[in-house]
């Protein structure tokens, strides 16, 4: 009873340069705990109210945790300790750099300096049917969504009358075999292990196979060869079927194709085989390259002295990182934090810092007691010692005392009870309504 | 792509006795809980896969818990330990007595003893205007809903270009002054005052005004005098605005009218008004009445020795109790045991024995040391030492140790930082797409 037409986007007019943030990922919500309020007017964009903690959003999908314990709502984080700031919870529709402002679903506003935080999309290369019929697991109505899919398939597996339909609810299907995919697989492992059997004691889960589908030579390729040859093997003792060298040619919700000409029968298909970056539009084409925006080292995008980019948005080319940084949540976090510094040096009139990334290493978790992590210095850990290190990072990253706490304290429970807790099905609002599941949701609504 | 159609209930053929239970609720559950899988085969319907603790559903809706804290999933409840127990995620959609059958979404089932435990659910005395608009409070995508309706009227307040529409956004009109409506007046007061101010400094929350209507001449009617007295005090020095005697006549998403004629201009109206029971089509009219159906002392619904209603569908009127027992949980925990114990009797051939309800009083909780108590032989409580019974009892009922932690643990973390920590505005699937909410999500997905 009220529409977006109504609203405007409100924020006080000033006499200090404006700072225009799109995005409260790793890049802007660092940047915002490092700018000061004094000397900035400081406006930041996003369509969500939190701050995700993405590399935790696949224990979402697999009922490990709850969404509040890896989000963090922005207006907590940047509360009124923040002098001059202003959330506005909209999506940012174009740029307009000749008149330095931007739109957004409810109005324009000037900026004095931009910075691009919006980070990565669900990349599907084209294929429209892989995208309406894939599940993507990127935020965090994908992961409840993808969570109740799963839960749905095995309450509806119990009760399907043709077998071959219902081997098609017990073979999931991972596209992508980066950390997503890798750690959603080890995940999904553990479960058909410790606690399904218990759920649905009349089934049996030998015949639930989960497929791990990469299209290159190996899975997490951008980890070291070791890493990789690690990985696998532990993926396939806890019996994951990897899938090299494979790629999906389509997918109609009911068959995945691959080129070659196999198929696999599923109704899930989970893709995490690729993202491009959440580009907005308005800028020259010659100030991105495959959906990144090229920026020099002090993160300006080409051609634009006073708009930045950080982040997975951003591709910096430099001696060391000749293809740009990984797209993972440390340079996001560096280059956040280095950008307060410039924009500082900037209105001080001082010459800018180029911004140097400082590899902290990677880290991937299968399952209980098997990790691995690739150090600088070329070290290479695995096992206990790994999955300690896992464990440990994400905690100490992890937003806020509150979350670390109950992340620590699911993750206590789950150790010793080896149960994923949060099996609730519940559907969040999602453009998808083809499966069983959300039909059953729907016609349930429509009874009442 | 797969529907409905294509299932089928798979029960497993038996020699022994059938219970069928509908709804796992307190009733239901604690009816499984008892009853000897040697000697019956049960089998449980409920539309959801989880048994909700809903008296604490309110904190859901103001972002106090997380739903996985008072929910638990009904195959964990009753998992392999429990022999020949069979869970269905559907709904019932009759009954039919001459044949001894259930008719669900995907079929039919034959019964021995029918127990029908499916509680209540919103009631709006046929006035489709406000069933359309107005949100109701009984479900977890309810609450949820709630949730992201409440906090995005915060956000959009503060982008709204007119002072009337923004002052109808601050006004949130709660409709029903029973536990549930003072519950939530008293959770959004706490808001209001420890949390909104922090997130939106630039806002004035003295315009935010709070309304519980009552058609009643007292708040929580089924309680003592003292104890309602005492409740709309405590409800009036946290600044709720209190309307006795008051009825809704109609509202049209903008504008509640109540009898009389006086109007307020709100986009939230929470209806805790009424709740009816959520009976089940294929019984005769003289087996029920208002909703409920009429049972005897051994729960037996009216004409028919082998069904049997339990919690709040079920009326059974005593001496002590002419109108029915109230309905809260402890009738229905109470009568799912003893029913357990009579379904044994009745095989073993030996006499049924009569329900006698042991009332252990009735709490409500308006804020932090504002609580009410009556308990037996009439003696009330109120303040601080009400409040901590409160916590105890809620902790106390609270399904499965980890659901007790995690919920001590919010409370422990509110109490000493003020902080409703699930501030993540998420929409589940809900019919209602009214809202400037729902337009924002939808458009935004649109957009992607």
């Amino acid at each position: 009873m009220l529409h977006i037409e109504q609203l405007t986007l409100n924020i006080p007019d000033t006499t200090k340069p404006r700072v225009v943030i799109i995005g409260g990922g790793f890049g802007g919500a660092n940047l915002v705990k490092n700018l000061p309020g004094k000397e900035f007017q400081i406006v930041m964009f996003d369509r969500n109210n939190y701050h995700g903690f993405w590399p935790l959003l696949y224990q979402v999908a697999t009922a490990g945790l709850e969404p509040d314990a890896i989000a963090e709502p922005l207006r907590k984080m940047f509360d009124e300790d923040y002098e001059d700031f202003h959330f506005r919870q909209v999506k940012v529709t174009g740029i307009n750099p000749a008149e330095k402002t931007v739109t957004t679903l409810v109005g324009d506003l000037r900026y004095d300096f931009l910075v691009i935080a919006t980070g990565t999309k669900s990349n599907y290369f084209g294929n429209e049917q892989i995208k309406k019929y894939s599940f993507p697991l990127k935020q965090v109505p994908d992961a409840l969504n993808l969570r109740s899919q799963l839960l749905q398939s095995f309450e509806q597996a119990n009760m399907i009358k043709d077998p071959e339909v219902r081997q098609s609810l017990l073979n999931i299907v991972i596209v992508g075999g980066g950390p997503t995919g890798v750690e959603l697989a080890g995940a999904l492992a553990e479960m058909r292990r410790h606690v399904l059997p218990g759920d649905y004691p009349g089934m049996d889960f030998s015949k639930m196979n989960i497929y791990l589908v990469e299209g290159m030579d190996r899975v997490l390729p951008p980890m070291s060869p070791e890493s990789s040859e690690k990985t696998r093997r532990y993926l396939e003792e806890v019996g994951i079927i990897v899938k090299l060298n494979t790629l999906v040619e389509s997918y109609d919700g009911k068959v995945v194709t691959f080129k070659g000409g196999e198929q696999i029968y599923s109704q899930t298909l989970i893709w995490a085989a690729g993202v491009s970056g959440a580009t907005v539009s308005g800028l020259p084409p010659e100030a991105s390259e495959r959906g990144r925006y090229l920026v020099n080292t002090f993160n300006q995008v080409n051609g634009f002295p006073d708009i930045f980019a950080i982040g997975d948005i951003a591709l910096m080319r430099t001696e060391k990182w000749p293809k740009g940084h990984p797209g993972v949540a440390q340079p996001a976090i560096q280059q956040g934090k280095h950008l307060a510094k410039n924009l500082v040096n900037i209105v001080r009139r001082q010459p800018l810092k180029p911004f140097e990334y400082f590899d902290k290493g990677s880290l991937a978790i299968i399952g209980r007691n098997r990790a691995v992590a690739d150090l600088p210095k070329n070290m290479h850990l695995s096992g206990f010692i790994a999955w300690m290190a896992w464990l440990f990072v994400h905690i100490y990253y992890l937003i806020g005392f509150r979350n670390k706490l109950v992340v620590l304290a699911n993750w206590i429970y789950k150790f010793f009870t080896y149960e994923n807790s949060t099996r609730l099905i519940i559907r969040p609002f999602v453009r998808k309504e083809d499966t069983a599941g959300q039909e059953f949701v729907r016609r349930q609504a429509d009874l009442d």
